[in-house]
C-alpha cells in the first residue's frame, strides 16, 4: 500500500533551525579578537555534550543555566578572561538572536498548518526570543523540554507534541537542522525535514530524515508534496 | 562527623584510563598522513557523541558497532576513503591496545582489594583487549555496559558495580580518565579518582572528584590515604 500523510501540524526546532546563533559568535568575536570563533564552536559543543550527560545521569538543569556552565568551562580550558559582565552579555545575546532571512517566508507559507516550535530553551527564553524577533504571532505554541527536564533526542520531549497540539506522530512535520534532532524525530515516529544548511553528511544512527533541504525556502511546498495521495 | 570510608573494590575504566588509545591515532595517520590525527579526534568525539544519543533515544548498540558507524560517519564528512580493509584494521587496533606504562604497577599495588573494569567494550572486547595485554588476572570482574544496553553516564551502567561486586556505594574507588564518567560515577555515589592525564579543567556539572591524579601512578597510596579513620 502507497503510503498516505495528512499533516495537520509543521513543529520547529529553534536554535539553528529558525533562529540564527551567528550574533553570538560575532559578539564573541568582538570580545575575544582571534578567539571568539574557536570560543563559540567549543561552547556550542559542551552545551550539546552537557545538555545530553545531564539527561543520561537525570541531573537535568534549564537550557539558560546549562549554556552559561558550558560558557563558563570553555573560557577556563580555552584560558579566556570572561568576567561576569561580557558573560552576561553573551547570555543576553542568545536570548536576541536573528531569524534566518528564509524563516519569516517559510512560516508564513504554512499558516493553513497548526505551527509550533519544540525547543530545549526555557518557555520565558522562547517567549523573549520569539517576542523580540517579532514573530511570535507566526506560531500557535511554543512547546518547551523544560516541562519533562529532560533534553532532546529523549522521547519525552517529543511527547510533548502529540500531546500538547492533540495530533498523532504521523500527522506531524517535523522541522530541524540539527541531526541529533532528526534522529531523535525519527526514532519517535514523525516526518521529518531535515534543513541542512551546511552541506553535513548525515550521522550514522540508522535514522534518515524523510526529505533534506538546503534552507527553509520552499519548506511549504515539501510538505504539500509529501501529503500528496499517492498517484491512482 | 568526620568522614570514614571503607573501600573494598577498586574499579577501572577502561579506554583511556587504564588502555591508551595512541596506538590506534598512529595507526590512522599511518593509513591518511596528515589527516590521521584529525580523523581519530573527530572519531572519539563522535563515538561518545553516538554513546550519549543512542542511550538517550533507548537505541542500544553493541559499542564495536557503535565505534565503526562513527568510523564511517568521520571518513565520509572528512572525505576519506576508508576501503573495509583498513576500517576492519582500525577497528582491530581497538581490541589491541597497550595498558599505559603506569597501569601495571598500579594494578599491582592494588592486589588487596577487589579489582574490576567497568567498561562501554562489550565483554568480548574486554576480554581480547586485557588477555592480549597480558592483563586479564590482574581484574577479578570484566564489567560490560552491554548487561545493561545503556551507555554511561546512566546510573544503570555503574549499578552493574554493586550488583556484581557485592559492595556498597561508599565502598568503591571507582578510577577514570573521562569526565562524564568521573561526573556519572560521582552522582551515582562513588568515591572517585580523576587520572587527569592531559591537565584538563573540571566539567562544570556540578559533580568533582574526590581526589585528582595526573596518573595512575600512586593510586594505591591515594586509595588508602581515602580511607585513613580520621586523627583522633
Amino acid at each position: 500500500m502507497a503510503k498516505q500523510s495528512t499533516i495537520k501540524a509543521a513543529v520547529f526546532d529553534a536554535y539553528g533551525t529558525v533562529f540564527d546563533v551567528h550574533s553570538v559568535i560575532e559578539l564573541a568575536e568582538r570580545f575575544f579578537p582571534g578567539q571568539g570563533k574557536g570560543l563559540s564552536q567549543m561552547w556550542r559543543s559542551k552545551q550539546l555534550e552537557y545538555m545530553f550527560l545531564r539527561s543520561l545521569m537525570g541531573r537535568y538543569v534549564p537550557h539558560d543555566e546549562n549554556t552559561e556552565a558550558a560558557l563558563v568551562y570553555c573560557c577556563r580550558q580555552l584560558g579566556i578572561a570572561c568576567d561576569a559582565e561580557r558573560r552576561q552579555q553573551l547570555m543576553a545575546a542568545y536570548l536576541h538572536l536573528r531569524p534566518f532571512p528564509d524563516a519569516i517566508a517559510a512560516l508564513d507559507a504554512l499558516s493553513g498548518y497548526r505551527r509550533a516550535i519544540l525547543s530545549v530553551g526555557t518557555r520565558p527564553m522562547l517567549e523573549e526570543m520569539t517576542t523580540y524577533a517579532g514573530v511570535r504571532q507566526k506560531f500557535d505554541e511554543l512547546l518547551s523540554v523544560d516541562d519533562v527536564a529532560v533534553y532532546k533526542p529523549h522521547p519525552d520531549t517529543y511527547r510533548l507534541v502529540t500531546d500538547r497540539l492533540d495530533v498523532s506522530r504521523s500527522e506531524v512535520a517535523f522541522v530541524t537542522s540539527n541531526y541529533f534532532d532528526v534522529a531523535g524525530a525519527k526514532a519517535f515516529g514523525f516526518n521529518v525535514f531535515w534543513i541542512n544548511r551546511s552541506n553535513a553528511v548525515p550521522d550514522e544512527l540508522g535514522l534518515l530524515p524523510d526529505v533534506t533541504l538546503d534552507r527553509l525556502t520552499g519548506l511549504a511546498d515539501a510538505i504539500r508534496r509529501f501529503a500528496l495521495p499517492p498517484p491512482a
